[in-house]
């Protein structure tokens, strides 16, 4: 750490990065090259300036002068593997299935469907977090296990929510990639835990969160170890009571330019509405996702969860003919 | 007006559309078919069920059974022409140029620049909205002059910005199109001017605005009889600050859907980020935008105003080559 | 203007305040002693470091080196005189009165009984700037026309809404103090009129403002010469449907904090919900508020616009009654 | 379920609550007595009206016909009990202590000085809960054995956040209160884990959260037979850089009249600015708050975390002097 001064005022550099304390100012604009437009701005007092803090016994690790999630941490991008697909490889994956398990004949049919259609990893709830408790909840363990046999049969990998540290095991144990849930992007217990699983993460982003709020939370999995993690942008939160989310595909694309992770985009979540679902998909692959997250359920109308969101068999597979045009 | 009962609560029907009054109610879920998702909600006293309001001598006009925005209002979808150029006639329109025009031959040289790229509109501001008092607030006038020459020359048509009532003639007899900023989307004195001139009209969406309140703006225009308005999202207010706003893509294509009216994009103010222009004005094409508007400088560095945004010449060519695949 | 060196990089500053530009940094914290801790940031290209940009022509007014909203631009702080009454200087003024001014019997009525209740100026809408131009729009000159009269019986000094710079003279005649709507606070043309009229202003804060970008608005008729503006709080944007707005209580705090213009709060419009106005109310004024602006009318339920959040007269004197213990 | 006819449509009926279902509407304006403003909005297919769904095993329970949460649920407000403390019994709490605990003379000092000043709650950071894996992660244990011994030495009883359900025995085994961290509001596993503990539970608002929202989270405590829980606004996420967050003290409001649990505030986290902190204090009493949570340490200057926000002790002091006015 340096203190230098310029024109009466001191400024101090620390790592990584650069650090600049400043400290008689009143009023100033800053003006940066283009590639450093993100900062961090935090305040202290003036007379911290030779402040001491002893050892910081709670950190647990040293920062690395690069992030881990950073793009300069590594030469080429992150490339993602469930089962025997590849996120980030190229070719867009595609991830579909119903909001939920709800029984083995809805989650099969969904299945063969999505994957005729084109999709690659089955996506199906086992434990839901719901708004209200007394919402379903989801069928837990009976899901996993539909899970499994529907995977045994179609071949297709699958993706499942896992909402607690207890439950990691139990999901990982039945499912080929564990999700986060945007309500828990930032339960940093679970993080850790999923640090240290061999499975690949799916990380939603919370609808609060900024881009770097999100790559944090990705830091904390990549930093116990485990670096197979895909983002998935699914809305943040809007005042538009016509959408349920302000779909931020420019915030996703953002991600992808800084960090060397695939990022997918769920339009489903970030839209609430079906009839918006085939124009943002196509605008997520045109502006860079590494995949898709799509909601689908044999029958909406009937779903326990989520209906007025999901496409039907039928409206999936048109749509998935549009994308590969 | 009509009152009726149901299950010993009182409803109310009105036009346009269905007004239910529910007077004695603690607590409801409702649950709506897909396309009326949208709704207006607001509240009456209990009392008022019987109050005769007296005639509202300040409404202007009789409210349409059908809002002259509402894609019910004509079939097929408006096409608004600026000069020769259609928008919404399927041809995605590009709009580009100098946020500022700061001289002649900063302006030509924009102007012969974007038209060999693809371009088909040139954009100029004469009279710039600023934050501060203090900052550059256009040339004026003498813009106006530059961008009539220029226009002459490259026989692009050119829209400019309108910043009050009383340069709405000033500004219609230089240029092919008149733009309502985003600042004032809600300035009603503005709208209603611009509803009676026979120029088209580009209404950007302000930053905080829904959906409907960004149609009803619209509505004010064609409500005084002018139909040539062409929508255009911009970004609505973000908390990301490595975001200028959050780019509202699906507010686009919902824009789209509800009404007969183009839509465009504006990638430029939306991420204020140069290095995110082509992939978001790749997803807007995909989403169904009727085209773009961009922010191109012959040398971004010295710009007068929103430099940090503007794409140069060669850097915008190279974006209309890949728009173009 | 002059550039140094610090460390290899360069730096740049500027007046008013200092600008320090940064040409080659990638990562970076900032750490600033608290009373530093807003800023405006930009980008610029590293090219432009020796831009010369030609004479500004279109900037008004030299900066100064303190903006004139600024607290340090003055001793003490303002007082904005609206006939009689004085707000900022201590006492806190009560602005109350219907949304629209609909008839001279209902605003002489709510007249008295707010003069009554303590209130000190009163309110009432002539031209009403509404969503939908379906909606009832203000009885316009009728309306200034009541509200002179019911001045004259009250001996209540009156403020008013103008919505375009073409009634700013017609407004003025007849009330007290011109009141800027939020979804005008930055339409420049009117700012600029108003720095040019004997009139004091009230400015509310438009729903996506910062507090810079509504001092800065205020600065607009500062600089044009008119000093008598105080600023009025009434809620930003929010995405939860209970409520109207996000009645930003500490942003009104701040702008007292930064500027020596007095600054009111609008609970009415904040919340939309007759039921929190008293508690929102007692929260401004411990805030610190140097008045309020209530919504009051004799028969809410038959309102001809914001009947939902307006009180009733004896609600209204029961609500002054808790303030004053 | 019942299912009438209104004029040609279909409505069903549902508890809890009345839930209407209209199958061809194409637009509508709902006009709603005021206390029932809130409600929420999903859409079905029209098709799904005779849809029959199985048994939803997931449920874990039915639906009251009033949730646990409203006030009409019970008589009176509810009286949360902390050590020897009432929270919500009328004469207001205040909680005060360091963001973390550091050491065991910087807690303890901190302790007798915000006793001294009039705090009845100490609070202390032992489980931090940070953006990124490098900042200082709190002391765990060793922390929680000096909340227990500062507790012995000043009988201040002592809160303190829990970040996971694996960690809430042994927090609940040294302090009185558990606190649930605005990112955890939705963690369901911690809230129904907390559910079963006879610890009373501090329940932030996650900074994206609705009021209702926030209180189905504590529904999900309550639900699990654990009645005692303080809500805490501790502001949403905002778009202006000179505010941490949106201190929503309306919301806060509104919590406390939809709900019998008490409310408190916490104007540290919501302004992010010390110099804030008394005015939003006082506005939140005034609002009606059952208390307030106040950051204070020694030596903000060399705090681990949130030096920024903390006030210092004799500032601490004062400001409890002018809330006692």
């Amino acid at each position: 750490m340096r203190i230098v001064e310029l024109d009466g005022l001191k400024y101090e550099r620390t790592n990584p990065g650069a650090a600049i304390k400043i400290a008689a100012l009143s009023f100033f604009h800053l003006f940066f090259p283009k590639e450093i437009r993100s900062m961090n701005v935090s305040t202290v007092e003036p007379e911290t300036e030779t402040a001491q803090p002893g050892p910081k016994r709670g950190r647990p690790m040293e920062a690395p002068a690069t992030r881990l999630v950073d793009r300069a941490a590594r030469q080429g991008r992150t490339v993602v593997r469930v089962g025997e697909v590849e996120i980030g490889a190229g070719r867009p994956a595609v991830i579909a299935g119903p909001c939920s398990v709800e029984s083995y004949s809805q989650t099969l049919e969904a299945a063969r469907a999505v994957k005729a259609a084109g999709a690659v990893i089955l996506r199906g709830g086992a434990y839901k977090p719901r708004t209200s408790p007394y919402d379903f909840q989801g069928l837990g363990l009976e899901a996993l296990l539909i899970l499994q046999r529907v995977r045994k049969e179609t071949q297709l990998p699958v993706v499942s929510e896992v909402l607690s540290t207890e439950d990691v095991d139990r999901v990982a144990e039945h499912v080929d990639m564990l999700q986060v849930g945007a309500r828990n992007m930032q339960n940093f217990a679970l993080l850790r835990r999923l640090g240290r699983t061999p499975k690949p993460v799916l990380l939603k982003r919370s609808p609060a969160a900024t881009v770097q709020e999100w790559l944090m939370a990705a830091e904390y999995i990549l930093a116990g170890g485990n670096d197979q993690v895909v983002l998935c942008e699914r809305g943040i939160r809007s005042y538009d009571p016509q959408l349920r989310n302000t779909f931020d595909l420019a915030g996703m694309a953002l991600a992808r330019q800084l960090s060397h992770l695939p990022a997918i985009a769920d339009p489903s979540h970030a839209t609430g509405r079906r009839d918006l679902i085939p124009a943002m998909s196509r605008a997520a692959l045109a502006a860079g996702a590494d995949g898709l997250m799509i909601e689908v359920h044999p029958d909406p109308g009937s779903a326990l969860s989520d209906g007025s969101q999901s496409m039907d068999l039928p409206g999936f597979a048109q749509m998935m003919e549009t994308l590969r045009r």
